[in-house]
Formats: structure tokens, C-alpha cells, sequence
């Protein structure tokens, strides 16, 4: 059986999602409570990579099982073997050709700032704080000229044998109370692009870049013109889109 | 000089508000800062004694220092000084006869709960889950029923030498997406009253109890005809009132 699922997780204590050898990570921890549940080794697909730090409310993985009692029930039996930090929010059989990663049509990913001048310990795991003014019309404009295909070379590295081109689908960025929320749709996306964009919007919303300054800074395709990378607590992967006929 | 502040905190690996001989308290935390940034020992009040693991958005505390600089130098020290899960959201003189608990007219608290079938890894620690449906226009009813000045002996205990006494000045229960937040305001609150009322509260939800048997319990005034104990860590102590002159 081929199933799909969708992911919440509190990316704190974990290297990131994908596993690796010295390090604790969601996948680890995902094929653990896996192969405790089925009794079977499995190896787990998941949609994107997300660095160490890095939260989910929608990340999905797609893995094959030999699993033959109710989906309900392997859900609720991975919900008590996993830790309280990680949840598997739905499951679904999906077609035997599905793969979290390769059938995704889009990735939202979404980068909270806490922007008050005092910090705030109820916000600190989950927002990043800035102090200062910041201009969201600025940075609304800034964001606007990401829309369409672009190489995004100045804002992050190719993963192992990719390209740097990406397409961004959506953009968007409000203020909720102290809280900014910057939300980026694209088809893909590179290591670490999304809190470098924040890091080089956070220049235009301070006045040091204008947009068409951030403009120029896309079409430079160089790293060394983009701006710092914004820490991983404030970033959360959020929903990933595939075909219809996928049905997750 | 006597000051007044206001403090976040994140209660969660904290024994509570109130000093304690052989837990860490939030208020050992802050007279610790305290004593380091002002090279005095100093006691501070608080508004509310919040138990273990209850956060706060808006406790207030007052103290007196003999201290020279500027309030801005000493809360900035302050929040140098304090651990990232606590802070001084705003700190200002007070005239001297202001004291933190006993000047306050008026303390809310807000419970969350978390309604949803799955658990939610990045809620688990701010919020209560509770799984099955919840009727909030019976729950609402109810806690309409606690308006007043009433004995609240069914949902809590007195402290030491005090009454059961409260005056309950405001009621809100409301849903945000899957989250019911359950607001109170009274003139004093006993201890683990709003937890208990809360408690009481989802039978009435779950139409175990109807709001007219809420009422019944209130009137009761018995510790065993009310709910179970909700846990602390869905509970935020959110405001203190006070008469307009103290200006806090």
C-alpha cells in the first residue's frame, strides 16, 4: 500500500527533516515510529528538506507499506509512538507512483517576524524578533518582483545537481498585532532561499535597499549581493500543492 | 523610587510565580536580575500567585530600589539579565502606596483549548487539546451564570485567611479557527479557580452538564460537585486593572 501524509512539526530540537548520521531528525524519528507500528523497515519521502530549526505545519511524505488493518489506525499508532513535537496529521492511500517530492506542483512556506521592541518569551520559539520601523508597502513592492521565473542564484545554493532557477507563484506580507507574516508559493526552492529573502527584505523595510534596489539584487544572480540569513525558529513549511488526482 | 512592571512569561519549566525553597520560580528569576542589575537585594510583589506551568502576558509586579539611572537602562539591564523565557514588558514609576497585588481592581486570565482530532506539535505547549465537538453556545450560557459577585467554593480553594468571595466582572468564550479561547475577569481569582471553572466548563460543552446544572454547581458551593483540574499549561494570567492614578 502506498500512503501519503501530511506533517506538523516543532523543528527546535531536530538537525532538520532528512536524516542524517549523527544528528536526530524528523525522519528519523518518522521511520522509527514506522517500523515500530509495522513491524517493517520503511523508508519515508518527504516533500522538502527543511534545515535544522525549521517548523511544519504541512510538510508531506509518501512511503509504501505492508501495512493490511485501517489508515485510522496506523495514524493513531504513529500519533502515540512519535514524540509530542511531531504529528501525523492526515493519512491517505495514494497512487502507486505518488512521491512526496518529485509530484509536488508547489511549496508555501511562511516566515514569521515578532516586531516589537521588546522580546517576547511566549513568541520566541516561533517568530523571529526585529525592533525597529519596517515599511511593509516597501516590502510588498520588493516582493512583487520575485513573481514569475527567475534565477534565484542571490538568494540561496542549488541543492546536489539543481538549478537555481525557481518559479515563484505567490507572494504575500502582513501585519497581524505585533506579528508579520511573509508568505512565498513557488515551485520549488532553494537551500535556505526563503530566509535569505526575508533577511534582504528586512534591508528594504528598514529603508537601506529600495525595491528597485531588491529588484537588482535578483537580477544580479549573485549570493553576495543578497542579504543576511534570517534564523530558522521563524520559519515554518506550511502546505505543499500536488495534482488533483493525487488527492492530498 | 517605586516602580511598577509589566511581565511575559513562559511558565512552563517554571515552579510558578511565587519563590519557592527548592524549585525555580519567575519570581526568584526576576529579584536574581534584579539584585545583579542594581547591586541591591530586592523583593518584589506579584499581582497573581500563577501555579506551575501557568504562563503570563500582562502579570504586574511592583518593588522599590534605590536606583539612579534611567527606567529604560534598568529594564533593558533587566532583560539582559532574565532568562529568554521571561521579560519586562514595560517598567514605570508608581506612586508610592502602589502594590502590585493589593492596589489591583480587577486580574483576566484566558484559557486556550485546542480543538482538534490530531495534536498539535507546535500548540502543545500553550494550549489544552480537546478532541470531540464542543457546543460553545451552552458553554457561553453557562459561564453567563458566574457573572456577579458569588461563592466560588466549588471551584476553588481560599488562601490561607482568605474568602471565597469573588466578583466576576467579565465572561468571553470564542472560537479562531481550532482554537476556543475561554476569557475571565473578576476582582480576584482563587486558587486554581479558572483551570477548575474551565474544567467544569467542557462537561457543559460535551453536554454532559447542562448550563442550568453549571449554575447549580456554582451555587453548591462545593469543591467536589466541580470538574476535573484542567492542565496549567493552557492557562495565561493576560491583565491586571488598577484605579487610573497608579498609571499602570
Amino acid at each position: 500500500m502506498h500512503l501519503g501524509a501530511v506533517v506538523e512539526y516543532d523543528g527546535t530540537r531536530y538537525a532538520g527533516f532528512q536524516r542524517q548520521k549523527r544528528e536526530i531528525t524528523i525522519q528519523e524519528e518518522i521511520e522509527k515510529a514506522l517500523a515500530s507500528a509495522t513491524q517493517e523497515q520503511t523508508k519515508i519521502v518527504g516533500a522538502g528538506r527543511t534545515d535544522a530549526g525549521v517548523h511544519a505545519i504541512g510538510q508531506v511524505i509518501s512511503f509504501s507499506t505492508a501495512w493490511k488493518r485501517s489508515l485510522s489506525e496506523l495514524q493513531r499508532a504513529l500519533n502515540a509512538l512519535l514524540p509530542s513535537d511531531i504529528a501525523i496529521l492526515e493519512l491517505l492511500e495514494v497512487s502507486p507512483d505518488f512521491h512526496a517530492r518529485k509530484s509536488a506542483l508547489s511549496r508555501k512556506y511562511q516566515y514569521t517576524i515578532f516586531n516589537r521592541p521588546v522580546r517576547s518569551p511566549l513568541s520566541r520559539l516561533y517568530a523571529y524578533r526585529w525592533v525597529g520601523e519596517l515599511d511593509l508597502e516597501a516590502m510588498r513592492e520588493a516582493l512583487g518582483s520575485l513573481i514569475g521565473v527567475h534565477d534565484f542564484a542571490s538568494f540561496g545554493r542549488a541543492r546536489p545537481g539543481g538549478s537555481t532557477m525557481c518559479q515563484m507563484l505567490e507572494v504575500d506580507c502582513h501585519r497581524e498585532g505585533d506579528y508579520i507574516y511573509i508568505d512565498l508559493v513557488a515551485n520549488a526552492f532553494l537551500k535556505r532561499m526563503v530566509r535569505t529573502i526575508v533577511g534582504t527584505l528586512l534591508l528594504v523595510g528598514r529603508g537601506e535597499l529600495s525595491p528597485q534596489g531588491f529588484k537588482e539584487v535578483l537580477e544580479a544572480r549573485d549570493r553576495s549581493r543578497g542579504g543576511g540569513l534570517l534564523p530558522a525558529h521563524g520559519l515554518c513549511f506550511t502546505k505543499v500543492s500536488y495534482p488533483r488526482r493525487d488527492a492530498i
